[in-house]
């Protein structure tokens, strides 16, 4: 049975979201001050601590099950001329993630990352969304579904990922009709375009703002008129995880782009999500501001398939092994400063 | 037989630096451009990559056989009232780190790590260098070769952390001397000092300043009377771990602060070195942009004993993970983009 069977539930869903454990998270910002350090001096680590104890529930959480999921799916708007790369790429590289060879699979096995690879209906791109919506209403809700089913409860962390060529421009658009500011805010050079292919990008979702313009701004109509599979089962998997309590650790900026439109609505969306990293371009940066997250890492990565918060997952399993091995003042016989 | 067993010998080590391997590097560039992702997509792991393939010298460097080591050392000045610590902390986190409960042993743990632990004399601070140097030729040579001691050829990098009360002091005095500036421009909170405190730690290194003005500015005179034990051992570590072309990744502002007199003199001290992290003090910001080092990581930050660096080595895992196991274009039938 799907998650998201109609719009409703998906609706009911992002109406209805839980809070952290503020129980486990006293306990643990309390366990933080008894560490054999001075109080602060770990900085992000301690927050990001606290956070995951607040998520799972527990003082002393732990980053045993940590799952990435890389959707792939396929863009009819990649006729338009918006990527440096032909279609038949986002098949390529699944093959390629099937057989262990890309960035994502050596990230994920050097973070301890269980990972898992959902390829959406390939063969069956998305309507140009410059003159249809991309997806009709089963489709969307099938592929939010599909997202969703990849989190179960008791994961300890998720990082959501995609491949798809095209979705630079997806989620531009995504973006400038969740948040405002104009198509040229949102658009980068993604994954190799030169000046003039930003230029023609910037023209097709300024035509896909124009004909999406009276459509009606819920961040189920937005994300199946110009989203794409691969970012509704992102928006569905992330979704799902507050569900369940499963912190989030976003990607790049295809992976934000997918919340846009559930942010517009519900900005507590991203309670339950650390900002990975920031894509050296400067739509994910404002994006990120937006969601008012400061990335753990700026390191100039682009790539997508979940790549920079596989990385930044390092950054988690480092907090948690410092929160949760550390010896406290007590048991150290440590002065605690003055 | 010590390493540095004369002030000339020191000097000669630094006058006489390796370059790394150009022809490794080249390697290790034409297989970046080769691996399954667009050019530049993974950012500053590529780059990561590259350097430590030219400072190991091969084209698939490796991260198998990385230390850490945690130099600790007591400090006459703390007499002034510079900490918020008393002396005996430093004592007290050795036996700590010994038992396996600081926040280094978790850390370096999480990062696959081999931490060692040399306490350099804590029952014989050095003198209070604001008026006396810190040590004598004969102290300072022995503990530059006790930190060279701890690094041999072969090892994959090289952490070097510290612990001593009071030696954030030091460390701006070190600098101030050898780079400039007045003691403010290198004075921050440290561990937990209020604004009276900050105020009573310019005044001592303005005072240490005047008393040292007319000392030759040498690296090796900058470091005896200004440094402290655990300083002149990181300093000697890092010269060391040059000769023997293993590359460093720096920690915080005491790590970078110990080889400022050296790069006064040799800026390409550098060269081998990444920054792993940025303190949450100005003073360290401003040192590594006087080094021309961008940090990996920018967490807030400041504890020390190689912490910082020690999370930042699980981003020279990844970037070592991608840059190995990622498959080819070619080996992955995945076109190239246009």
């Amino acid at each position: 049975m799907s998650t998201f069977s109609s719009v409703d539930a998906f609706d009911a869903a992002i109406a209805d979201m839980p809070a952290p454990d503020e129980t486990a998270m006293a306990s643990a910002r309390n366990r933080q001050s008894q560490l054999t350090k001075p109080p602060g001096s770990l900085g992000r680590l301690e927050e990001i601590a606290i956070f995951m104890a607040g998520w799972q529930g527990h003082e002393r959480p732990r980053l045993e099950r940590g799952r990435a999921v890389v959707f792939a799916g396929n863009h009819g708007v990649t006729a338009r001329g918006v990527s440096a790369f032909p279609p038949e790429v986002t098949h390529q590289m699944v093959a390629n993630f099937e057989a262990g060879g890309a960035a994502i699979n050596a990230l994920c096995a050097a973070a301890g990352l269980d990972l898992q690879v959902l390829a959406l209906e390939l063969d069956r791109p998305t309507a140009d969304f410059t003159s249809a919506p991309a997806m009709t209403e089963s489709e969307c809700l099938a592929a939010l579904s599909s997202g969703a089913a990849m989190v179960e409860a008791g994961l300890d962390l998720l990082v959501p990922g995609e491949m798809g060529i095209g979705n630079t421009t997806a989620a531009a658009a995504l973006c400038a009709k969740a948040l405002g500011g104009g198509a040229g805010e949102w658009v980068g050079p993604g994954t190799g375009l030169d000046p003039a292919g930003v230029a023609r990008k910037i023209g097709v979702i300024e035509a896909a703002l124009v004909f999406h313009q009276v459509a009606p701004s819920t961040p189920f109509e937005t994300l199946r008129r110009l989203g794409g599979r691969e970012i509704a089962a992102m928006a569905g998997a992330i979704v799902r995880a507050r569900q369940l309590r499963v912190p989030v650790l976003l990607d790049g900026f295809i992976c934000c782009a997918a919340i846009a439109p559930i942010f517009a609505a519900e900005p507590a969306i991203v309670d339950h999500c650390l900002a990975g990293h920031c894509w050296a371009e400067p739509g994910h940066k404002r994006l990120l501001e937006r969601f008012g997250l400061a990335p753990l890492l700026t390191l100039g990565m682009r790539l997508g398939e979940g790549s920079g918060a596989a990385v930044a997952a390092q950054i988690v399993r480092s907090a948690l092994a410092a929160h949760n091995q550390m010896a406290t003042f007590a048991e150290a016989g440590v002065a605690a400063g003055v």
